[in-house]
């Protein structure tokens, strides 16, 4: 890996996991200014030359959703016409995911607009984790890479060295794909699967358990958690239906709103979530919500695409 | 709706459902000729104007796959290049669908990459039949309409009044939203999960049950049915489990190599599917096999798009 | 013009303006929902049917910019992908205008990126008033019209009969050829020019003034206020310079951060502003400040558009 | 050359010609899997890193021909997602070339129609030997590189000896240039033409001989032979002209239908071909079909691409 | 034919041409002003709307090549940015069109290149007359009418009532399809080929005849002539070959540098032209050119396009 | 710099400076050949390969201009066809920069159309020099570089030691800012605003005088001198109001029409211009023009590109 030929910013999200990553790689963090003016207005400058070099920008478009956006277009628009080489955006997580097809008549699929939205403005490869949809992908014509943390949570989980049997609990019809990923790294776990019906976003509904849970530990699977309310009402069900202890595992740990308030006033026993997006102070501070670093794994995923590596080797790093 | 600038052609597909769509919107079908050269070569050539005029094309990319998409890829571009004003792929089957996310290191991504062939070859909107998944939508930046099917067969079934109880069956994780779907429009029915993974297409492996079918009529519900091999494990199982009768129920019905022999000699009391594929010889005479036209809700969509009404409102045709 | 084939939406910035132009049009508003999540993501739902119409998307990219900007493109994915036939974003104040060229090394033109990215979004057209600098009409490739609002403030400050000779300020360089518009519609006014250079948004430095002021009323004209510190600075000389009476008239009010305080408490006789950006509360309230309202000319120039006819002619509206 | 960042495909058409072409740059033949499912579905794997290098995917698009396009298509797709550095596709055959025109109104132009599709799913580069329209390689944005068999096969005349005085042949009026050129590397030779009309794709007309072929060696000159239907009347017509012998030569040997029978059955004395299209076992077995290998000049066609040598003097390399 | 929304401007080229093909439609044609500076910079303005419109904009890019093609360029600027709906470039002489192929290693495709611009700047269709060759239809993915003027020339010729046959003589190896399609038209008649190699442009070398013109009335049939430099040494070689009479038909009447005088002093009868390009002062005065039009079947092909009637049985107009 | 991988092309305008280029980074220039032929259309044929290099094209599109831009987009073209890695546009003088916004209704703006013709004939970057304004940047998506000359044409008035007080003098409201830019090199001296109307290109009209000349030595700063007339009327008017000698300094000296001549007969002490536009020989021969030139600024630039170093830091050459 040539370090003289390689830069990588980090924008306003992410500065702690970019600080990490760079430590991985021995690598000073390049040197960029985000200014936000006073009418909302931002401008982003790199301080540094990225004439010839490979360009790696980390940024998470999670809340302030739209100025997060914003900073990584602008950023991009000015690493372009400052003759970057090559430009991958690092977004550990990638806004507006859920937005992934017409689910009414007349609704915007803003997850593929964002997609276009970046490669207009200059991206030439991104690399995600833990897509919400696989098919994501699919909505960009540039390189992609969707990396996951489900090995990272399984071994944590692993560790745990649970005596009773454990049951993946996927919240939702969608994601039991993403459940039997979980069960398939923690050996002899089953799945199940919450049937209720999302009709809003943040709206949870009337739900079903699909499966068995009874005497088991339960770890519910899900790629993100927002303001908890579903989450909520599955983890009193499971407990109804005879779970033992309830765990939750959410690579995206978004906790807007009352989220934090809601996790420490219930019944889970612990949520893991990984550090794609910071959390914010009062989820720091409960003790309930568990952090674990994604900046290794990363940092690998950099070294793989500047040395021409395969990127889908890294996954066997936490298969221990 | 303006008959007299509005062409309906049908490409070597599904001549039969273009005649019956014609039929129900009281227009002649549009003269196109096809031909197939010896060496394999394809020409297509729309032997009446179609200068300022709304075309559609209907075709499903059916098997011969590479062939029905080079037939419409071509006849997009006879008739770009004849001015034609719009032109409407009408594709009730969406072929590649599968290929829809990179599952592997190195995979292609071909139903992004059809999208993709489709505009560059002209087509100014697509209209399709139960996209294997939802977010195919956002594989084009050109206006879609997803129609579903779901109604259609909910309508069936309920027809049927059973006196049992009903539950939906997924026959894998994918599929579970698909099957709470079907189970919204036949009231009082559940659903159930069949837990298994398909490493590779076409093959399938061990399963297991999420849910409860003892004492039910099971209704297995996918888009699509191909070598029907995964589809026959789960039906045994489904028995296992002491389902009273199980039904199969799929929009698409691909039946390629032994699934018309497989579907035969099961345990499975019927399968129903859609004619957005034509059945060919031996499925027809097939009495297990039942099947339902999508040409009235193709009609009534191709007058909504050509008068300018919603399409969104097509679905509750069927919603007696 | 068909009113039944045109819509006009608004977005969350301007919906008092859309109001007034949609009743010079003898239009109703068209229903649409726009949501921000807990976690700051946005959804945009066109509630009524836009399939083959002329869409109208009114929206300033005023404070939150960045939402403002997401909201519009939200908006245009939807209103394409459901088959809008053409969609006009009449956007009176375009934010990041004054991003419009690279000032220093690496800088963004994020004037041109954001017309790359309504343009990728889907706009077939855009319709601004009195942008920062008139190149950015060749920021777009799809057709655009640059309204002005000189007119009508010529038309305002005639009808004030001043007894003195009016100078026309301009508070910068590059504003001379805009002060040059306003006077040649204010008979017997002469220009004058503040000479300074502001080296950062925001910040204003040590100023000279070229021309005469002596004696008359000035009227300082700028396109934008935003926190008015320069204007400050400038208000000051020319009082200093011998300027019997300031005013100032600026198009776009962004009034930021200090910015009402700092006019409440200033030697300015008076702040003209219109509505491409409304007015906050405590700008309301402030009797310095006077807003006029583009809503006439902007319907005017809907009307011009959807009946083919030329919009140059408006600007003779306000000349009487 | 680095040969560890040069990466050679073969798809399904040619890989003995692959093999052929690795074995002169001592390079082993990339590993892909290329699958064809039960229903008609291709799925294209390589099955080795090709994250920064360049990518050489060779593949002739002769008959099945929408099948070996679908390949190309694919395998192009599935490098780009991968981050090749450059993919060129070496198709010494281009299908569809023929189809380079409107000849009557509402034809497509398949040949620039497959030009699109290349550059869309990823294409960089394309290399094509004996194009049937030099125009076509207007067809393309990209570099293109329009090898010639011709000095291969004036080589293999000249090599001949004839004693009697060679005049070359083109079959129709838009062959004339190509006979030039060979009669230009055969000293001492003349041209005629064979005047007809082809309206439609594989079916002859009328014909009529410009130029004399009496007592001569009568060499038919042509990029193709498909049915072998045309070539067939002209031999017939060339001995009644009094052509002592008639030979035929054709950089691309499609044989398809009856061709190889007719051959074998005419009074041709032999029909040359190269290898840009595998003979199938029949034209194997026929003694009067001669084949000669393009592999050695694509091979330095390679490493030119490779080194960054000019390609153009390759074509000295036949030129004894 | 809506009159009152279709507007045809002339360019600098062909204003005589322009008033015919408007008197046929009965149409005033459209004011534009066409500036050339001192500096040679060209503005174009359209003096009255073209909002909504649809505009043809007719404008061979003849010598001055560059500055008949920047005009035209400019004009789709203007027109596009002014909102007109469709822009039809009517250009019966298409400049560049014989850098149509690489003859060598590092040429350009000239030709490709002006199809770009064309449609770069907003070109929305295409209507040429006899295209040097039919291939360059395909360099656009925009609709071309690759109009003809053989069938007028075909109609010139019958009207002479030769006594003696005639025989039609292609200049070169790539016109005898030309030959062939003008011999069809003129019944009774035969085709010879003059075989000679153009090495340079401009410059005619070595040439020998392929065919009998022995005794007949020779008609040498070209798309264009422009120094006539090599049609010279072709016409002397006929009347070697014991041609009775030579005439020369060329739909394009370039005629720059020596031409016309070069056809004054030689023993051709008779040089046909038609209108495509304007004839030059010295031209017009020479008794051996003739003239005919192409203003009526121009007329017709914008009445056709304007109307929705298929363009392709113009061509039936001269065939009496 | 690795000279063997870089190619520096110049065409037909600026070859002396392009030798002076080559001089300071010590290369030879490379073989280009660029034909006009009789009837105007031009040929570019690189004549040595450019695989795989990087490859500079010097040309300043001054007049002809329509010639100039054409042979720079046909080599671009043949360079990209011939696989070049990158080609930038060195373009000292960039043509039709004037055009830059639609100052009345229906105008091109033929600034941008050149930037996408540039771009879509194949320019990977852009370097030109004080351009008219500096958002013609924004018209362009790849990179460019904008220098500027003012710093060598300051160093050049400070070598002059003049004694008297220095007042730079914009000849128009548009050009404010160059003069405050001027200024900031020149330490001690003031601006001045010429207020005048200039309503069509190559007219000026009434004019005034903002700021004060008295006693002062003037230097009128413009980006172009084109036939001077504008200049002129400002000349005497500086006089009038007590300039003690008046200087003019344009980067570029297009100087057509009665320029020189004006120039020479003019009370201007003498006119400073650069080598962007090479001087006719009647400018080259009259005393009162001097000219410095561009060659090492962009030689430098030239290197800084290839070697990866910013640009940016070039400026400070001439602040010694």
């Amino acid at each position: 890996m040539k370090r003289e030929d390689t830069v990588i910013f980090a924008l306003s999200s992410n500065v702690e996991l970019a600080d990490e990553i760079c430590e991985h790689l021995n690598l000073d963090r390049g040197k960029i200014d985000v200014k936000h003016f006073a009418d909302g207005e931002i401008l982003v400058e790199p301080l540094e030359s990225v004439r010839g070099k490979s360009v790696f920008i980390i940024q998470s478009t999670c809340s302030p959703v739209s100025e997060t956006y914003m900073e990584v277009l602008i950023a991009l628009d000015a690493c372009r016409r400052a003759s970057a080489d090559e430009i991958t955006v690092v977004m550990p997580y990638y806004g507006y995911a859920r937005q992934d097809r017409k689910a009414r008549a007349r609704q915007p699929i803003s997850s593929k607009l964002m997609a276009n939205l970046l490669t207009t403005a200059g991206a030439d490869r991104v690399v995600m984790i833990d897509l919400h949809a696989p098919q994501i992908q699919g909505f960009f014509d540039i390189p992609t890479d969707d990396l996951t943390a489900v090995s990272m949570i399984g071994q944590y989980y692993r560790n745990k060295n649970f005596e009773d049997e454990i049951v993946i609990v996927s919240p939702d019809h969608g994601g039991a794909t993403r459940a039997r990923k979980l069960s398939d790294v923690i050996p002899g776990s089953t799945i199940a699967i919450i049937d209720k019906r999302r009709t809003k976003p943040n709206v949870a509904e009337a739900m079903n358990l699909i499966g068995d849970v009874d005497g088991k530990i339960a770890i519910v699977i899900d790629d993100m958690v927002d303001t908890a309310g579903s989450l909520m009402g599955g983890i009193d069900m499971l407990y109804d239906k005879g779970a033992k202890e309830v765990y939750a595992a959410c690579t995206h740990g978004i906790l807007s709103g009352p989220a934090v308030e809601r996790i420490a006033s219930s019944s889970l026993k612990e949520l893991l979530v990984t550090n794609t997006i910071p959390l914010k102070e009062e989820a720091r501070q409960e003790p309930k919500i568990k952090q674990i670093s994604v900046g290794y794994m990363l940092a690998k995923a950099i070294e793989a695409i500047e040395t021409h590596k395969p990127v889908s080797t890294l996954f066997d790093l936490f298969n221990d």
